[in-house]
This record gives structure tokens, C-alpha cells and sequence, in this order.
């Protein structure tokens, strides 16, 4: 499982963990699943009953950009919830944020290009930039400043090895780190100011526990802004997203989406446009999370993992293990053996401190954590 | 319609068609829709019958690699239809074929490679490798031989100038070409002769009319080969293929799969799963494309259009011009204002000579295709 292909291609040892763990439970034994950042619950009922209904005919290629619907659907929401006028046509509908990245590199870049990421981050953007041939460069963020990422930071990093774009996600995956509207000016600015081209990944959006999440478009138009249905709106396995074009680079994404994807799945353009107007569900979803992320948060403190004020937002608890391992990949491996806990290593998220962190998610069900911390406690006795 | 952005990438000039065709609709007008290569109908009914049982489950992210029993099914399938042995875990599930080129090209080359492919050929090729920034090599196949590509055009064009892949599709887009046992044999040799690695697009399998499909995989282990369920089973806005890759290949090919696109849309797979079951009502569009072919082929050459004879499969009429106009795209704009028959212009397939030919598909319903050669009929008169 530590296996590393050329060009520095890791595995996603989320997946692993959770092929793993469906080895484990075929053998009848029972998982606690905290491993992957899926919500535990379906999309909103009335999103499937309008998928219901739209099976018989819903069957060709879309609008390479999209359905009209769900892109006039999604220019009211940022109508709405970010007070910004965005024009449908520079919404390209994508299948899941995966492929809005894609589009989002081939768009504003060439390979080669260097772009910045923040390290902990999304295990994918690094393979995803490797794996398609550009360069990246690791901006270090630090459990002492709450994981935050500032301009600061953005500045030092580019003048020790300068860079081309900025990938950056509020709230951010593994540490939940959300900036506030004032970090993110600092952000935008800085880029701005050092010709960096933004791309503000949005997918983990209203999962803010302490604001309302504040979009890249309210600062800027020059950035490239990704999100997805899948969080918020419980679609992971739907596989649909939506990025948020500047007016330079809205021609070459959608030729690039014609020709690469041709266009997101039909059913899920459905979904999505009926789950826009389902936010009470999204938020009753959101009110559950919050419970679980108090209960997780508490629960790992009490073990005795390093854990600092529960994160800013998105589902998930990095935490500090150095009290028990400094080998991650092994603590999770032994943890899902021994106790049927499923993790994610800090590995995956980190390859140079990553092996003193773990990533617990707390997206799931509010018994599956109660059982979990139980068996934790069991297990580091 | 005809911008060209940098790096020789190109719009889709099928979606642009669509995009105008839909807005001549809206203003009441109908138009023939020739220019899409869309089945008219809709999957079978026992796929939408599963896909409703399953829509309350079928959440969240499978397995990277796609369902066990998708692919299962499909091991099923290669032994029954093509009675070779293809072991599941070979085989990847993708969004698409489109993301199936995208992983395969990552696979097995790096960025600046070169690929070959024919010309004419399906766009997005060109387009894809051009945008994810690999090198192109063109091989024209020519009309006179029934627009076949040999063993020997690989080996002139390699010596020309040398390349690393072949991407090449039986039966093919634009021209409906396929080849039969022999000339497979001898593109597949003359592949490893020259230490190319093949890329088989075999997404119009099932679509042959003179006799069985031919994988690739019954030839050789050493070719990466792409399918789809979007033709033979009606499913293009599903968005669902695979891949079966080569041993040396496949982990790779997982890793790009997981970090790239997570998974394939869930419930796409489990309509896929049961599609493979449903061959029989995938035989009876067959038929119905069969009748098509006849009509279409039979119309256009009393129409004047200069074509040989039908093609081998898929569902496509490569019908040339050159009575008419030796400017595709503004022969199939005129067409589509003035006689409400919307086609494909051959400059999408072949930047050199494509302004002499127009695409024809005849996925749709025979009284379309009746229509459209009456409307022309009128329109050329």
C-alpha cells in the first residue's frame, strides 16, 4: 500500500483504507467508517423523486456548459447566498469538482506550470497536478495558526520558488481551516499583486460552523471558483460539480469540457438543480455535523490526541497522534485490524509531517462515532 | 464558431451545431438532428427498472476500480462475446470513454509524447491530446480504400516521424470503418514491431454490420482498450465506459483513476450492470440502425453527395461534397438555417480535407432521416 509509481504518484490512502476495510466486513466483522468525507445521509427526497420522474427521458448529452436550468439555478444561488451577479454563461457544469480541476489546470496553465497548494491539503490536488504533468509547490500551513493560510505565507513560498496559480480550498480538507472574509481579501490581493492565478476550490461551501462561507466572486473575477454537490448536498456518488469562469478563460474551459467530457452526467444535472432548492435539508445535515464535530473533537482530546479548538468547518478532525505513533499509515492500519476504526493517515494529506497526524471524519452518523470512540478507547488502553 | 484558441485546440463543431440547432428550436422551428452520434432511443427498460429500485441506495462513491459486479459483468461479457479470459481487476471503470483517454494517456505516456491517430477522426482526440499537451501524429486514411488504416500506413507515418501510440478506433468516427480479424492482426503487430503502445477505442462495438466486433484483447495483452456503454446500449448521458489495461499498466491507471475522477457516477454503474444483460434489446436498435443505414446511404448518393459504400459500423455516413461546396462548415450552417437538417461539417474530423465531406449519423429514428433527405432534396435543388 506505500507502493510509489513514477513521477511521484501516490495511491489515495483513503481508498485503500476503505478497499480495506470492505475486505474486513466481508469477512462479517462491522467497520466504523471515518475514513472517507462522504455524508452519511442521501440527497434530499424531493431530488430523488425529481430523478424518479426524469428517468424515462433523461437520457442524451447535455449543453457541453450544462443544462440551463441548473446553471440559471445556480446564478440564483449566488444571487442569494453570496450577493454576486454571475452570468450563466460562464457556469460550466462538471462531472464532480475531479473534473472541473482538470479543466481548471488545462485552462488557465500549460503543463509544466507551477501552481501552489497548501501542505496538509486534498491528497488528489497533488496527484492530479503531478499525474498531469505540472509542477507544485507546497505552502507549509501550521496547527499553531489554526491551519490558516495567509498572504503572507503566499508571498514567502513565491519568493523562494515562484509560481504560477494558487489552488485553495475554504474549509479546507484534511483541517477543516476556513478563512474569513478578511483572509481571504489577503489571499485575492496577494495574488493579484504577485500574478498568481487563483483557484478557489468551494467545495466544502456552507459548511461553515462559525459564518457564512465567502466566495472567491465576492472579492474577485479573475479567479477560477470549483465546487461540487457532492458535500453539502449529500451527492457524492452523483458525481457533479460546477466551476465559475473569468471572462479570459470561459471559451477554452468549454471547448476543453466538449472535448474532454463532453458534458456531466444527465440524471445528476436533474438532481442538482432540484437540490439547490433544498438547502433546509442540506442545513438540518449541517446541524448534525456540527453535534458530531463537538462529540469527535471532545472525544479525541479525552484519548489523549493532540487536538486543537474544533475546525473552522468543512467534516473532518486532524489529529495529532504523536502520543501514540509517529507512522500514521500503520496507526490506521492497526486501528482498522485491531479496533474496526477506519482512518485516513495523515500521509495522504502531508508526505513530510503527515505521519504524526490522522484524519477522522465526522461526516458520518452520530452512533458511528459514539462506537468508534469506544473502541478507541478500548484499543490505546 | 471557428475561433481557434492557442495550441491548435478547436471547438467541438457537433456540440456548436447542437447549441444552434436547439436555439432554432426555441424560436419554434424544428430541425433534423443528424449531427449528433446519439441513439434515439432510450436504454432498455429493465436498465430504467433497476436504476428506480436502486436510486434510494445508490449514494455514495464506489470503489475507485467501479462495482465488483459491473465488473464482473464484464468479464462475462469478454468471454462470452469475445471468449477471451479478462480477470476484474484489470478493469476500470470510467466516466465515460472520455475520461478513459484521459487515464489512458497519463498510463502509458507523459506529457509531450506523441500519439497517431487517423485522419479523419473523432475530434476530441486531436483536441484532448493537444489540451492535455501530448504530441500528435495525423495518418490519413483515404476514401478509396474504404477509409482503412494497414499495418503499412503505421509503419510509413512512424518512419516519417517516429511515435509512441497509437490511438485507433474499429469501428470509426467519422467513417464508420472497421476492420476485420486479419487487419487487426496487422495493426497490432506492426505496434509491437515498432514498440508502439496501442490504444484501442472499441466504444461502436456490437455496431458492426458485416460480422463480430474484434477486440483488441483477443490479439494481444500489450494495448489498452476503451469502451463505452453510451452507443451499442443507448447511454451516452449516463456517462459510463471502462478500461481493460495491460498488467504493467493497471495500478497506475487505478492511482490517476482515484485521484483524477474518485469513481464513475454510481448509478450509471448499476444501469450499466444491467445493460450487460441486454443485448438483445441493444441487437433490436441495431436492426433498426441497419434499415437506417440502407436509406441514408441509398439517399444521399441519389441526392449527389459523392459515397462509397456503406460503411462497416457505427452509425455514420462520411458523405462527400465537392458537387456542392468545398466548405463544409458553411455548408452544414446554410443547411441547418435554411433547410432545418443539422449535420456535422468534416473539418471537425479532418483539419486538411474535411472542408469536402459532412457527417451523417443515423442513431435516430427513420422517419428523421426520411425527413432530413426530403428537406435536402428541396435545400440542393
Amino acid at each position: 500500500m506505500t507502493d510509489q509509481p513514477a513521477d511521484g504518484l501516490m495511491p489515495f490512502h483513503a481508498m485503500e483504507i476503505l478497499k480495506r476495510a470492505k475486505a474486513i466486513e466481508a469477512t462479517g466483522r462491522t467497520v466504523c467508517h471515518l475514513e472517507v468525507g462522504e455524508p452519511g445521509s442521501p440527497p434530499a427526497p424531493r431530488v430523488i423523486e425529481a430523478v424518479r420522474q426524469a428517468l424515462p427521458q433523461a437520457q442524451g448529452y447535455t449543453n457541453a456548459k450544462g443544462m440551463a436550468e441548473l446553471r440559471d439555478g445556480l446564478t440564483a444561488y449566488y444571487a442569494s447566498q453570496h450577493n454576486v451577479a454571475v452570468d450563466p454563461d460562464s457556469i460550466l457544469c462538471t462531472m464532480g469538482s475531479s473534473a472541473g480541476f482538470i479543466i481548471a489546470f488545462h485552462t488557465a496553465f500549460r503543463p509544466g506550470a507551477k501552481i501552489a497548494i497548501t501542505r496538509p491539503g486534498y491528497p488528489a490536488y497533488v496527484n492530479t497536478l503531478l499525474g498531469l504533468g505540472f509542477g507544485m509547490v507546497e505552502i507549509p500551513v501550521e496547527a499553531a495558526n489554526g491551519w490558516h493560510l495567509t498572504g503572507a505565507d503566499i508571498a514567502a513560498a513565491h519568493a523562494a520558488e515562484p509560481f504560477d496559480g494558487l489552488l485553495f480550498a475554504s474549509p479546507a480538507n484534511p483541517t477543516g481551516a476556513s478563512v474569513d472574509r478578511a483572509g481571504l481579501t489577503n489571499i485575492v490581493a496577494t495574488c493579484q499583486r504577485l500574478g498568481v492565478r487563483l483557484i478557489s476550490d468551494e467545495i466544502y461551501h456552507g459548511l461553515d460552523y462559525r459564518g457564512p462561507s465567502v466566495s472567491a466572486l465576492e472579492l474577485t473575477r479573475d479567479a477560477i471558483v470549483i465546487n461540487s454537490f457532492s458535500k453539502y448536498y449529500c451527492m457524492t456518488g452523483w458525481r457533479i460539480g460546477w466551476m465559475v469562469l473569468p471572462d479570459d478563460l470561459v471559451r477554452r474551459a468549454e471547448i476543453l469540457q466538449q472535448n474532454l467530457f463532453i458534458s456531466a452526467p444527465t440524471l445528476s444535472q436533474v438532481a442538482a438543480t432540484v437540490a439547490l432548492g433544498e438547502r433546509d435539508y442540506a442545513e438540518e445535515q449541517k446541524a448534525l455535523y456540527a453535534i458530531n464535530r463537538g462529540l469527535l473533537n471532545d472525544g479525541l482530546r479525552g484519548l489523549g490526541f493532540d487536538i486543537g479548538n474544533p475546525s473552522d468547518g468543512a467534516f473532518y478532525a486532524y489529529a495529532g497522534i504523536s502520543r501514540f505513533s509517529n507512522d500514521s499509515m500503520r496507526f490506521c492500519e492497526t486501528l482498522l485490524e485491531e479496533a474496526g476504526v477506519a482512518a485516513t493517515p495523515g500521509t495522504d494529506f502531508d508526505r513530510t509531517n503527515g505521519g504524526l497526524y490522522v484524519r477522522f471524519s465526522y461526516a458520518g452518523r452520530r452512533d458511528t462515532i459514539e462506537r468508534a470512540l469506544e473502541r478507541m478507547a478500548g484499543f490505546l488502553r
